[in-house]
């Protein structure tokens, strides 16, 4: 027989607001492990800085991540002028907004593979994003499929470090998360990269393959190296739960 | 300066061979710690038993994922006839090839969260995965985001267990993993299930918007119950490492 | 400067649970003034029973929409046999489950018109909704663009009863809504319906048609008679508040 | 037995000529309720210039959405030159054509909400539309679904306006107009916005997301901010109809 | 200067009313010269019955396309009890309802050309339609571009009868129609057709390959053998019309 | 029983080579009729300019249609420099290399009809095709379908004309080629304008909606002013010939 | 500068015809080697056989694809009447016609690899179409890329027969032809199956991925067996010219 | 009964490390025959010089493909000041540095046709790649579709060099490969170039046509000269094998 239940839920939380345009939700690390990152694409120039500017008063820290244009030039300004405490990282790719640390570093190690060259920019996207937080890292770049035995090489290179997660960038065809899913005792999350041209191309084919994967590959999307990385340190917080 | 090496890699694996249709990749289990699945769609039914037989004759475990409906009525037959140790799971959906189990339970238990009643039989896929090695799970059915307070409720409910990782399926908007993934501190496996009609159904809709999400999820595609199982032993599989 | 706030929401609501598979969110009527209405396609049909047994037992009403064969014939048992309050509706695409009313009938006419007649069975799912809780309707079917003086007169027909909101329903080239957009002076919701065959058939040029409009209209997906039926009634609803 | 009519059907309407270019339908203020709204994208900058002077010289107002780069700069030279009553809104986004009132402002408040920073931009075009005929409005911007706590405070601030319809924008996973179905009693229109990179990018996953709702959710094309602010029109006009 | 103009239009034009359900244009051959055609799928059985009830008791004729099973069993059902003046043309894919002419036979031929023998079907389609009204045809058939001499001496055998256009059907590649319009004087109309399996099948690729053609050619939908043969109707019509 | 014959098949042609680049077809013309129409999207802009020169050398005419940037301004000048007698038509879109005739003026009149004023340059580019060899045209501009008393007015004006093709441009929701056809009587050839943005636009929605059209249109590619005015020669080619 | 010339061009064929429906080019194995292949799917049922009758009749080989359950059916019982010379292989899926020779056996060795058992029956169909001219052929199936030591030690395998050409059969994520073309010294053709659910299955992601391939790989169609083995024929046929 | 087998796979080859971001399969050639090629585009410019000048340190030959503007300009200036061998072919696309050959140039002829002159810069490309290793190549550009006669008298002009394979361009609706492939005697690779606008434009059409080729065509993706160039290289190494 079923159970009838009236209910009132409470949902902790903190909120802060920035003019208008904004309500930053600064309880989520506390609440989720997950750090502030700011997604710069898309928002006004004016609203970014506005956001930043209120998180630097209150002592936080945050990444942005896919500034565009306009706005890495902002943010130089910014740091340059020391108007805010901003830190490039992977070529301009992620701003570091330095802050207090809001909780320990995670443990664990988190292994990141490429398999072409043209992947290592979004790759170390997400080596920023983990190093910002004091997570550490071991890499084996352009190690595709069309040369096995650069990756069985490079598979025994890094099972060394004993990662707890790999994250695994591809292009094109997208291949490489399920040959290194084959090989490894850890859980590996593909990311596809907008590398390649014509049908299946920007990522689409590397998407489509991770997707179909024999293995078992779980995917972010097209050059999601930050939601990657935030992936990763939840899960390097959920290891770490009692079991 | 660059290195340059001269290199020869050693491949490690063993190979059962099925007649001519297939070479079984027997020691996968101890190279990677994941266990047998046989994807039955696409397969000649002959084949497929063929497969079975051979696994049984040498005392291994495995799971058939989508059986079709012959090979259903083929399985049921074998297991009536005691020609294999089958068992049906999940309404059939899954049938397990009892052998040995090849290796110690995984430790740490996995959180399921359905958005519908709709998503019930694919999330039930992914328990039979995880019990037919002795995983621990935990359950919450039917918390759709258009009735708020079922989902803080049932987070309250399934936290406590402590899981190492969420699976959560959705069809239709596909909007669940992304809210409990903000409410939740360990790792979130959105798993899009072929859930409505018109633009953007059977799923397609839900994948979507898993790839799009605000929150760090990770998504396998849609109605993959077994592959997201897979990923979670994976994890909990990494998650023993030492640190 | 920015406001911080700490904050603690409630979420008032109520759930009635069916054995492990579903959780009704049966305060959502109060909530929001929308029936409940249960999509049948995809679920178990044993479980869309189990659903409507805990309705009937608590006297709920409810409507039952895009029910599979094997559903329908299972509907029509538990109806014939008085196990369940059933009533099938628009050729049995549609079922109320008969219950306590729940609230008042909602005020104001809503304009039905079809392009075509093919149309005419998703605009009778709609009508069936929309009469399930006393809401009143006028009809004009069979009215496509390309005989024009036919449009011309329906509108002078349908405005006589001056419908707060219409729902006008087109496949193949989806042109009605906006034509007839052009014409009344009332909010405008296309429901593009799987007529066509070829390139953007099954409702796909009518649907990107209709959100490609000149005029301004609203659009839900492909055959979406109902969920266009619970948007009226939500705009009688909204049309009744104190301005 | 059917009846068959021989019929001839007016249409009144009235018709303004610009050049060979532009037939403006003058009349559809008064047979629809609908403000003029000129699409900057797609015409010539001297057509729509011509168009401009027209209705200026007619003394009638309209609104100008989406002016390209060069168009904008034709604009601002206009209203600097006090050639054309123009004024500039939504941070140049849309354009205000200055004059006559054409019948009595809209009677009801619209409700604006937005998921996240990088939709508010979309969000002040439908205001500056409202706004334009005197329509009132509330807002709340950045109440994205991974902080739910925000969700349900901005539903308690807004409901005290009693709006008779909301425009909810979103885009990335698009949400939050479901969400927000869930919660309110009025009509919630879906505004998905070109936030996201990526696979469902560009909108893309929010309007599929919002056309496979839970919840009884409208949508109107992606960007469709100017449109949505036409629809509320539509619909606060339908709603003061005697019932 | 532009002129203004108030204006006041007439739509004349005729209506039968079948039931709720139609309203047939039944002054469209007058109007414009093309046949009554009903499309089959899609409607309800029992609403096509009475369509045709309908004009056979007003002694018009029409055809009928793409009946459904169900829709063809009651056709044959109708035709053998002589209920209803129905014969099956094109093996079953288009049935004709005898009655008055409703004008004269249309002057000048028309060519049907097929790539290959599986576009046969479809071609005759079209060639019932176009005798359904007493219009002249040429045809050649299996002509695929893969056999060049085949086309050519194709068109020397067509050319003879001087067609003033042709309706040329192809699936797969879909290039018989652009190699047919660099060796002809007359207008080719492309008809793609669903043939051809696995990406671009179903004449998906046949018809992008029309749209992207070298040579003047116009399309319609695919398997679109009853709109060719009317646009084909159409222009046979305006050919007549005085210089 | 089959005919089995041994054929040798002639294929009559000109061929003029400009380098190893371009074979141009000089015989075209006497073949099907159709002038010389050189794309220019895509060419080396000095493979373009070799091409004109052959073609001047030999004084034939020809159209350049779609130039690149670049293009035009080498287009420019060389007509200006008279090394080519070019001339812009259609505001610089294309643009006509004149010639000797190379047959006599086509007979008969084309109707161009927009939808709006945004179609009008796509309207004009086939104007100018039409006009460079002679052939009479009538238009009727902005005659959108959401003030329908300016599309029954425009018909009847161009009716009078008595044209023996309409060609009717449309983007946004493409709906005024099926209005427009279920009105006159001759053929209507509808052009999708890449019009429109978010889900559908650039006219892909339009390009749809008239493959999905209820009345009997044939449709050219999206922006297809070009190859839609040489359709239009070709069928009035086609209706010169003796019956 | 150019030369101009004027052509006359010979087109040697040979026609034998088949009723209305069907010309058959009997001349295509002398001029390019490739022998008669006869795609059953989509063919009326009658026509096939008409087309098999007249090939038989006149002693010629050849081979039907793909035929549906019906021509199956038929193609049984003509060859168990022992009124057709007709062979089943590859399970049914190929129909082998038995007649003259019609020239030499090709020379050289083709490779057979396929990633799983569910692509065999596509390899199959392959094979039996070189099988049915006399090529020879070499096999490793179920050769899967998430387990590495399998690939290797097959290409070790079939390396030793020094093959002309690989054919390499995958569905899901398709990697295998680019891991294979990464380790031998013959062209490899990748031939994506239809293996596959969800987002980029039915072998859509494995196309795209061979058409983003890292090495160097050519593509057939999904489950193109038969073209791809017709490409081998002519590949094979190609190495024999003298150099 | 199947065979159990425990291997261990040797995978010889050598890698040659850039710094952190590239390790160079410097054993290809040697193992698969292929030169090595390195994709420009995606490719940090500072990594693409640290790639060629450690192969030019080590006296190796390759080939840069799609390089972009920054890069083209970063090649150049390498060149200029003879920091590189490097020499710029197929205007600019393709850019080669010179070292020792690696390898005898292989024997045979690869034909190069393209349907149109806006395809002859990637057969430039293709071109450019096979002269780097000293293949032979004859060419027939602009031979399109809708004439014929250049068609079958570039078919003999070629034919005459006995090539062992055809690498054939065409854009738009890609037709050439089809008809080529039924009137040569060697394997026809069909590559889809980027030349067409509206639906099925930048290639599309022309990949889908050559997937759904009638006749023996294999596919490479669109602008696929480079990867057709060395798909034809292991053609003619295959070539070579004794039988």
């Amino acid at each position: 027989m079923p159970r009838r239940t009236s209910l009132r839920t409470h949902l902790p939380g903190r909120e802060t607001r920035v003019g208008r345009i904004a309500r930053l939700d600064t309880g989520r690390r506390a609440r989720t492990g997950a750090p502030e990152v700011i997604l710069g694409e898309g928002k006004d120039e004016s609203h970014l800085l506005a956001i930043l500017r209120t998180l630097a008063a209150a002592g936080r820290a945050a990444v942005v991540s896919r500034p565009t244009g306009a706005q890495s030039r902002a943010l130089r300004r910014a740091a340059r002028a020391k108007e805010l405490p901003l830190q490039s990282l992977a070529g301009g790719r992620v701003w570091r907004l330095h802050g207090s640390p809001d909780g320990p570093p995670p443990v664990g190690v988190v292994g990141l593979v490429t398999a072409g060259t043209a992947d290592v920019p979004v790759a170390e996207e997400a080596r920023a994003v983990l190093a910002s937080v004091g997570a550490e890292t071991v890499e084996a770049y352009d190690v595709g499929v069309a040369g096995l035995h650069r990756v069985t090489r490079a598979v025994r290179q890094l099972e060394r470090a004993r990662p707890k997660v790999y994250l695994v960038f591809a292009g094109r065809e997208g291949a490489l998360p399920t040959v290194w899913a084959g090989l490894v005792r850890a859980p590996v999350v593909g990311i596809p990269t907008s590398v390649g041209y014509g049908r299946g191309g920007r990522g689409e084919a590397a998407l489509n393959a991770m997707l179909q994967s024999c293995a078992p590959v779980a995917v972010v999307n097209i050059d999601g190296g930050v939601p990657a990385a935030l992936f990763a340190l939840q899960l390097l917080a959920g290891s770490r739960r009692a079991d």
